[in-house]
C-alpha cells in the first residue's frame, strides 16, 4: 500500500488535540495550525468544543467525512478503540505518537500486536508508535512535536530515535538546512525502514535520503532494494550499535572474525550506502549530495586566501586518498595573466590575503574549465580587505554559469564571514566549517560515484552436483549432526568442484602402505572416526611420511594411541592422504549473518590471519569482479602477487574457489558456517587443492 | 631576554598610527582603545596632531618617555629607521606588522636581515615582521587588526599564519571561548615559535599553550623543551605540510620509509605533544584541557536522556580505544533506587527521555563517586520536557561540588539547548556538537596523562669503543667517502657490542675451504671488494655451502664472473663466513632528520617490511621503554612473542640493539644514515647476529 497520504494528506485528524499548553496534543496542533498546512485540520477531544480556535469533534466518526491521514495523542490504553474507529471511517494512515507499547515489555508489546492486527485488516497503515511524528515541507505538513517547520530542501529524513530527530531539527533550523520530509519510526510496528526509504525514492521532491538506524527488520530485502535506489538517489545512514549476532558464539574462523560490524559494513559497501559517524557529517555529506553535481573523478583542486588554510586542505586531501588535481599548462597561462605576481598558480591556488571577491572568481572560472579538475575547494579567511559577501556572490555566479563540477565552500571564522556564508546557502553552494569536512564529503561523492559506475553485477554460476550436497546435509540434519565430517566434508567440496587431496581409507598398516605407495610420498596419515572431530589434538594426525616403513609406524602408533585419549571412539580406519604439492595457504570462508545472510571471507593464512587478523569480507553471491577485490582489500595481497623474487600465485583460482563457495552457501542455506582451510595455491595455470574443511549446518 | 613587555607593557607607540578608517594603523589604534588597555598610548605619525582624540607624535623620540612596546605600521621601506629610533630611545619590545620581507623574495630577505642586526645589538627583540599582532587579555592589550578582544580564558595561542588567527579569533568569540593571549608570529625574524611557547609556559595566565605551524626553526630544542614544558602546561598543535626533508632521496630502508611527516610525529610523540587536525578539534581540545581536570584513566561512563545518542557515543569509546566504565554494584544499586523503572542503570546510564534536571543531577552525582568512573560525558537530547538550561546547572552544580573527575557535555540541538550551553560555557563544561568530538578529546587527555606518568626517561650507556668508530669514519671523510664498506662496518658494529658473523678473508679456493673447514658448514662466499657496494647483483653472494668442495666450486667460479660483470673493481678476495642460527630476521635502522635529528626505526624482516610497511619510528636517543615500545608498535610484535607453536625470540635482545644503534648514532653526527639488516634474533638467552649494516657518513 502507499504512503502517500503521509506525505499529501487532504485533511487531518488529531486525535488527543489538547488546548493544554505543553502537552503533546497542544504542540502537534500548533505546529499544525503555525506551518501553514492547507488542508482540513480536524481536532479531536471529548472534552472541548473548540481547540485554538478550531471546532473540535468528540469522536472520528462526527466528523462526517474521512481525515486522510489521523494522528494518535490518545493514551496507550485508547489507541486500539483509535484504530477500530479510523476502520469503520476508512481513514487509511495513521501516525501514532503515544508510547507505551513494545518498549515497556511484554503488556504493551501484547497491544501493539492486537493494533497492527486490526489495521491490517482494515487496510490502514501505521508509522510509529511512539514517535515524534511526521513532516513534509512540501505540503506544509508539521504533524509532529518536534518544531518548527524546517526550511523546504532535498534531504528526505528518517529516523529510529525521536530523540535525534528533535535534535536533528533544531541543528538544521540554527544552520538553515532544508528537508523534503522528516518521519520519525518509533517502534516500527507497521511502517519500518524499509517502506520509507522505498516512499522516499518515488518521491519527487526528496533527492538525497538520509536516516538514523539502530536496527534493520529485514536485512536481505532491505540490502537488494537500497541497492537499487542507491543508483539514482543516494542513502545516507547513521547506524549506531552492533547486532545480536555479534553475542552469538561462533565456532568457525570466519565466525570469530566476522564481529557485529562486519555485517553492516558488507551491506553498505554493497547497496552503495553513505556510512555517515555523525549528526554533523551527514548534514556535511547531504547539503552537498542534494545541491551539487557529481564529481567524474577524484581530482581536486584547492582556491584559497591563506597559505596555511591551503596546506591543512592539501593534507586532508591526501590523508582521504585523494587525488591533487595537476593544472594544465593553459589554466597556468591563464592564471598567471590576471593573477598578482606572488600568487601562487598551482595547487592549491592561492590568490593573496588581499584578494577581493574579482578575483576569486577569475580564478574559480578558470579552474573549472581545466579539464583534469574534478571538484573544487574553495578557502576563505577573513583578512583585512576581504569580501565575504562578494566572494560567496562571485562564487555562485560562477557556479550558476558552469554548473558541472561541484564546487565547496570553506568560509573559516565565524561573524566576519556569517553573511558570505548566508550566501552560499542561498546559493546551495555546501559550505564547510573546516577544509577537513569539505574534503572528507568530496570523499564521499567519489566513493558514490564510483560504486554506481560499477558494471552490472553478473553472479557466475557453475555446473554443479546440488542433489549429492542435498543428501548429505539432509542425512546430517535428520541424524541431528551439525558438524560434516571430514570425507563427506569432501564429497561437498568436490560436488561444487573443488580438488582434494586424494587418498583412501586403510583398516591395516600394509593396507596403509599399499595406499602410500601408489599416492606415492610423502603422505598425510589421519585418523578415521565420526566421534573425533579435532584430530590433531588426539595425535591422529601424522604429516610428511617419506616410506612405506614410517607409513606402518605411524599407523601402529595411532592405532595404539588414539584409543587410549578416546575410549567410546568409534574408530573406521585411517585416511592415507597424498601431501600437497608447496603453495600458499589461504582461507575461504563463509559465516551467516542472521540479517544479511551468508557473509563470505577471504583470509590470508597462517600467521597473517592470527597475528594481523588479515581478512576480508563481502556479501554473497559474489561476481568475479567482487571475489577479487576480496582478495585486493587485504593487507598484504601483494604477497598473492609475489614478492622478494617469489613467484606470484594463480589470483583467479581463489577468486573461482570464493565464487563457487558463495554458490554453495546460496544454494544451501541450512549451511550455517564453514571453512576451506587451508585452500592451497601455486602458479598461475596449477589447481588449487581444499586440503581440509569445516562445514556446520541447521534445520 | 625576557618577552614580558609582549604581555604587560606599561606603554604602547603605535608607529603608523591612521586615522583612516580601513587602514591597518587604523584598526590596531582603534582596537588598542576599543580593548579597554590600561597603559599609555602613544600614537606616531608624521602628519596628524591627533588620531581618535589622542595627541599624535611627529616620531618616537618626540614622545620623551620610553615606551614599552611599539607597533610598526609604516611601508617595509621605513621599517628600519624606526628600529633605529628604538634602539636610540631604549625600547625593547617591537612587533612589527608591516609585510614585505622575506616573503616577497631576496630584498626583502636582506632588509629583514638588517632590521635584525640592528635589533641584536640594541637587545630588542621582535615578533614578525608579517604578522596580525598580539593579543593579551589580562592586560587588555589588543595590539592587533585580528578582531575585537576576545574572551579571557587559560589557552595562549601562538600561529605562524595571520589569516588562521584571524579565522581562530572569530570563532572563538562565536563560540565564547577565551584565550589567556594570541600571537601571530609572521616571519619569525626574531620571535620564534620556541620563545613564545617558552613565555606561555611561564605566564601564570595560560593554562594550555596551543598553536598553528608550518615549521620549526630549531627542531632539537623545540623537541627538548617542549618535553620539559608538557609535564606542567599541555602543548595542543597544529602542524600542516610535509618538510622538505621528504623530497629528499634517500637511499637506506630507513630513510625511504620515513616521510616527512614521520619525524613530526616521532617529535610530538616524544615531547607528549597533544596534535590537533582542524581548529575545530583544538578548540575541542583546547576548553577541556584549560577548564578540566585530568582523567586518572580510561574508563567513560555516558549519561543521555536518548538511548540512540548513547550508543553513538558507546561506538565512539569503542572507536577511539577508550574503556566503557564498568559500574559498581553500589552504583547500580543507588540508581536503581531513585531512577524509574525502565531507566537503563548500566553504562550508558539512560535517564530517559522525560528526565527533568533533577534526575540528571542525582545520577551525574552518583557516577562521580564510582570509583571505577574516571571520566563523565553528560548526552542532552531536547525532547518534550527536557530542561536544557536547568540541567546545565545540574551539572553546574555538581561538578563544582565534586571537581575531580573531568565531565564532557553533549547538548545535541541548537535553539533548544542554546541557553543550556550558555551555562555550561560559564560554568567552564566543554561543550561538544556531537558524542564523537567528546570523546575524541577523552582519548586525547588519557594519551596525555599517560605520557606524563611515563617514568623519567633514563638512557643507558653501554661501554663502547669510541675510538675505534671515530677513526674509521675520519678515514672515509678524509678520502671522502661516503659509503662504509662491509669490512669496517662490522668493525664499527663490535666496538659497539654487536655480534657478527665470523668470518675471514680468502684468496684462493683451498684457503677458502680451509676457512670454511674453521668455521663448520654450512658457510656463505661473499665476493670482497671495496667497489662492489651490491654483490649480489653481480653474482657476489652464495650461501647455504655444506662441504670443502661446494666451497671450492663456489670460489672460482666468482672469481671468474664477477671480474667480467665489473671489470675496473678492484677484487681483494672472498669474506668465507658462517650462516646464521636460524632465528627471526629484523631491522634496526636509523635515519637522521634535519630539523629533528637520528629517527629510529624498528621493522619486522622480511616480508613484513615490503608489504605492510610494518616499521615503528622513534626520536634518539632511545630509553629501555623505549626501544621495548617501538617493539610493540609494530602491527607483527606478536610474532615475536611467538605464535602458533613457534617459540618466541628474544625481545629484551632486539631491544638492547636498538639502543646500542641509538647511542652510535648520538654520539656519531656523522651518521647520516644506517641500517642493520637483517638483525638476526634466537630464542631468549641466545646471541642476535648483526648479518649485514649499511652506513652512510657525511661531514
Amino acid at each position: 500500500m502507499s504512503l502517500e497520504s503521509f506525505f499529501d494528506p487532504k485533511s487531518v485528524a488529531i486525535v488527543g488535540a489538547s488546548r493544554q499548553k505543553g502537552k503533546v496534543g497542544y504542540e502537534i496542533l500548533t505546529n499544525m495550525v503555525a506551518s501553514g498546512y492547507e488542508g482540513k485540520i480536524f481536532p479531536v477531544n471529548r472534552s472541548a468544543d473548540t481547540v485554538e480556535g478550531l471546532k473540535c469533534y468528540p469522536d472520528l466518526k462526527s466528523i462526517g467525512e474521512t481525515p486522510d491521514l489521523a494522528l494518535v495523542i490518545v493514551p496507550a490504553r485508547f489507541v486500539l478503540g483509535v484504530i477500530e474507529e479510523c476502520a469503520e471511517i476508512g481513514t487509511k494512515s495513521v501516525v501514532i505518537i503515544t508510547a507505551g507499547f513494545k518498549e515497556i515489555g511484554e503488556e504493551g508489546k501484547k497491544l501493539e500486536e492486537e493494533i497492527i492486527r486490526v489495521a491490517r485488516r482494515a487496510g490502514i497503515r501505521i508509522i510509529g508508535p511512539n514517535c515524534l511524528g511526521v513532516v513534509v515541507t512540501a505540503t506544509k505538513l508539521n504533524a509532529s512535536f518536534g518544531g518548527d517547520l524546517p526550511a523546504v530542501g532535498g534531504t528526505g529524513y528518517l529516523s529510529q530515535s525521536g530523540a535525534m530527530l528533535a535534535a536533528i531539527l533544531d541543528t538544521a533550523k540554527a544552520n538553515g538546512i532544508g528537508f523534503s520530509s522528516l518521519f520519525s519510526i518509533g517502534n516500527k510496528a507497521d511502517v519500518d525502514e524499509l517502506d520509507l526509504v522505498q516512499a522516499l525514492a518515488s518521491d519527487p521532491n526528496t533527492k538525497v535520503i538520509a536516516g538514523y538506524l539502530e536496527s534493520i527488520t529485514d536485512g536481505n530485502e532491505f540490502v537488494r532494494e537500497a541497492e537499487r535506489i542507491s543508483h539514482d538517489k543516494p542513502i545516507l545512514l547513521m547506524k549506531s550499535g552492533g547486532t545480536a549476532a555479534g553475542a552469538k558464539a561462533a565456532s568457525s574462523h570466519t565466525g570469530s572474525l566476522a564481529g557485529s560490524e562486519v555485517a553492516y559494513e558488507c551491506m553498505f559497501a554493497r547497496a552503495g550506502i553513505i556510512r555517515c559517524d555523525s549528526i554533523t557529517q551527514q548534514f556535511d555529506f547531504a547539503q552537498a549530495f542534494a545541491n551539487q553535481p557529481l564529481p567524474k573523478g577524484a581530482n581536486v583542486v584547492v582556491l584559497t586566501n591563506a597559505g596555511g588554510a591551503g596546506i591543512m586542505a592539501a593534507d586532508a586531501i591526501e590523508r582521504q586518498g585523494l587525488t591533487f588535481a595537476k593544472l594544465s599548462e593553459k589554466t597556468i597561462e591563464q592564471l598567471a595573466a590576471n593573477l598578482p605576481a606572488a600568487a601562487n598558480l598551482h595547487n592549491p591556488v592561492d590568490v593573496l590575503g588581499d584578494a577581493l571577491a574579482d578575483r576569486y572568481e577569475f580564478a574559480l572560472d578558470v579552474l573549472l574549465d581545466d579539464p583534469g579538475v574534478d571538484s573544487v575547494l574553495v578557502l576563505l579567511t577573513p583578512q583585512a580587505m576581504t569580501e565575504a559577501q562578494g566572494t560567496a556572490e562571485a562564487i555562485a555566479r560562477t557556479t550558476q554559469a558552469k554548473p558541472d563540477k561541484p564546487v565547496m565552500a570553506c568560509f573559516m571564522g565565524a561573524s566576519k564571514v556569517e553573511e558570505g556564508i548566508g550566501v552560499l546557502r542561498e546559493a546551495k553552494i555546501p559550505q564547510y566549517d573546516s577544509p577537513e569536512g569539505a574534503v572528507t564529503t568530496i570523499r564521499a561523492m567519489t566513493d558514490y560515484v564510483r560504486w554506481r559506475n560499477q558494471p552490472k553485477r553478473v553472479v557466475k554460476l557453475f555446473p554443479v552436483n546440488r542433489r549429492k550436497v542435498e543428501s548429505i546435509i539432509e542425512r546430517h540434519l535428520r541424524k541431528n549432526m551439525r558438524e560434516i565430517g571430514e570425507a563427506e566434508s569432501k564429497e561437498i567440496l568436490e560436488a561444487y568442484g573443488f580438488a582434494t587431496p586424494k587418498g583412501s581409507i586403510a583398516t591395516t598398516a600394509d593396507q596403509a602402505a599399499n595406499i602410500a605407495d601408489q599416492l606415492g610420498y610423502p603422505v598425510v596419515l589421519k585418523i578415521w572416526s565420526p566421534d573425533i572431530l579435532h584430530k590433531s589434538d588426539v595425535g591422529g594426525v601424522k604429516v610428511g611420511l617419506k616410506s612405506a616403513q614410517q607409513v606402518r609406524d605411524a599407523f601402529d602408533l595411532m592405532m595404539y594411541r588414539v584409543p587410549k585419549k578416546m575410549p567410546n571412539a568409534h574408530i573406521l580406519g585411517v585416511l592415507v592422504q597424498e601431501m600437497c604439492a608447496s603453495g600458499r595457504e589461504v582461507i575461504l570462508g563463509m559465516h551467516r549473518d542472521p540479517h544479511f545472510g551468508p557473509l563470505m571471507m577471504f583470509g590470508m593464512g597462517g600467521v597473517m590471519v592470527e597475528v594481523l587478523k588479515d581478512v576480508a569480507f563481502y556479501l554473497a553471491p559474489l561476481t568475479g569482479d567482487e571475489a577479487k577485490q576480496m582478495l585486493m582489500n587485504t593487507k598484504t595481497y601483494r604477497i598473492l602477487q609475489g614478492v622478494r623474487g617469489q613467484e606470484g600465485v594463480d589470483i583467479e583460482a581463489i577468486a573461482e574457489g570464493l565464487q563457487r563457495l558463495s554458490q554453495l552457501v546460496t544454494e544451501f542455506p541450512q549451511i550455517q558456517e564453514m571453512d576451506i582451510n587451508p585452500f592451497v595455491v601455486g602458479l598461475p595455470g596449477t589447481t588449487p587443492i581444499a586440503v581440509d574443511a569445516r562445514i556446520s549446518v541447521e534445520k
